[in-house]
């Protein structure tokens, strides 16, 4: 089968790989029906992290082709989507909602790899869920978000307890910014500033929820979100972007007591101990159990309620993600589907 | 009146300082009945903060002998119990309970100094809580412990969630630490773990709650409290130290998802990024909003029903805070009560 190879930091191919097998009970193949390229798919990408043959993709929606003797709950046809951690979503942590630390977890990225025609999903019962019934074809973009790009925006505008009456900021404007913003809303939130110099990346968020557009960064940032705060700043800020940058804008521009949610995948970042100390904040955040809100997540998008599928501007051919990388990279695109 | 000077680092002096008086119509002149040395003093007199001529004390029982025109909640005579953060409980920041990043907030520690005979306390009506009535001899200790040690290990407590059916792990058996184990018994912790190799700190945790003792440090610490977990980590964990060490202890042996409550006041600490991230647990901490809890913590004491006060290991005179601050400083008493 076809599926993306990074080979090197940039050196992204579409190559022969094996097929993938059942290899043990709990496993499912599914066909690969749509996949994406992820902001985190960057961070190798721009050799911010090593990248040696990384098997790439983690976010995948696809039918169900084969299946362990011991897999339960799923059938040979279903249409599922899953998270991007492997999780058996029945041991102590992921029964206290994060499945993205599951005792069994597992990364999709860099060894399964959903960036191809099939996958080896292991944990199946745990990991994957079936829609209701087979999608139109429409709701396919806004299903493979929930996979990763929306589950994770949506566990951003939690970590940072946005809901009614509450004044959200969002710091970062790539497709996990944008979709915190759609998260943030549909929790209610009264006032939801998006931070973003981009036109058509303001555009979206208006349209997913955003009241206020703050082109500033870093200290003039915080300055701008003070300032429409009554000088307090926000009480939940969401942080999708992972650099020091962004984490102290964050930091600083929520009140005392106030929540950041963080979850840009954190780079070179060191949080100076006395300064969150007495910001008073609490922080939370890290690699977003997806799993927990798929259920939930999967129901607004089937009954039409939320449209998370805009954020991909760009849908190419799997043969083609090398030009989906690069568009990515250079900010041309917000989000790339691929059709394998 | 008598006032204890932090002329520099080590240098504790008894001097005569000016007698306080009204100077805005918010404030009252409070007549110390105890005060004391807290562990936070000992960053300055170690030489890890700059102390030039510091006013010290900041925790404080005492009977109001003032009041100016605008105090409308206290009366000339009333015993009241205030926090070591003036607040004037009525701003944003304060109605949403953090009182000690009230916009008109004002450390007592280093100015007005309640390591003396009287003080001004400013925004009194804010500030400044009434007991039900004149306290018994042997209530003091434990309201004086009220005004900062207990409600600090009371917010970390709450910070971590400790609570029914959790496992709350405290990293540091100085006073906060040993009242944060009281606190987490209160709260309704199912087992509480302190860390401590002190044989007497030890021994009063037990006492207030502690239903484990782990006397490794650091990584080996850490080891400990995953062992006693299931290989998990605690639910809560309570950081009352301030160091590196102890913040990386706490934050390795919390589980995914599990809180960090953090009060040692943060010194010469960098948290690096990329294991928060991948931690997944929760930080909150930062001076204790300790005046929430006051109605709260001069209730249970007024009741017998905790008695914090037995942190106070070692009273002495006024004049003999050098001896109080050399005491606490090599680790032979646990807490120094004054009575001016």
């Amino acid at each position: 089968m076809r599926g993306v190879i990074m080979r090197a930091p940039g050196d992204i191919r579409v190559e022969n790989r094996d097929e993938p097998t059942i290899l043990e009970p709990t496993d499912a193949i599914i066909r690969l029906v749509a996949t994406c390229v992820c902001g985190s798919d960057l961070w190798p990408y721009r050799g911010a992290e090593p990248a040696d043959h990384l098997a790439m993709g983690h976010e995948y929606v696809g039918i169900v082709e084969e299946i362990g003797d011991q897999v339960k709950t799923l059938t040979v046809g279903d249409f599922v989507v899953g998270s991007f951690v492997i999780s058996d979503n029945t041991c102590e942590i992921c029964q206290a909602g994060y499945q993205s630390r599951c005792v069994h977890a597992e990364f999709v990225h860099g060894t399964i790899g959903t960036q191809a025609e099939r996958a080896r999903i292991p944990l199946a019962d745990g990991t994957l869920v079936a829609t209701p019934g087979q999608p139109d074809a429409d709701l396919i973009p806004s299903l493979l978000a929930a996979s990763d790009v929306l589950g994770t925006g949506w566990f951003a505008a939690v970590a940072a307890e946005a809901g009614p009456g509450k004044t959200v900021a969002v710091v970062g404007d790539g497709a996990v910014g944008l979709l915190a913003v759609l998260a943030a809303r549909q929790l209610g939130a009264e006032r939801i500033i998006a931070m973003s110099r981009h036109e058509s990346r303001q555009a979206l968020a208006r349209e997913f929820g955003a009241t206020d557009i703050v082109e500033q960064r870093g200290d003039e940032g915080v300055a701008r979100i003070k300032e429409l705060t009554g000088g307090l700043g926000a009480h939940s800020v969401i942080e999708a972007v992972g650099t020091q940058e962004s984490m102290m804008q964050a930091i600083r521009a929520t009140r005392p007591g106030g929540h950041v949610g963080y979850v840009g995948v954190s780079h070179d970042v060191q949080l100076p101990g006395d300064e969150l100390f007495f910001s008073g904040v609490h922080l939370h955040g890290g690699p977003a159990p997806v799993r927990q809100y798929l259920p939930e997540l999967i129901d607004l998008i089937w009954r039409r309620k939320i449209n998370p599928g805009k954020v991909f501007d760009l849908t190419l051919p799997l043969d083609r993600a090398a030009d989906g990388y690069r568009a990515m990279d250079q900010r041309r695109a917000i989000k790339v589907l691929l059709q394998p």
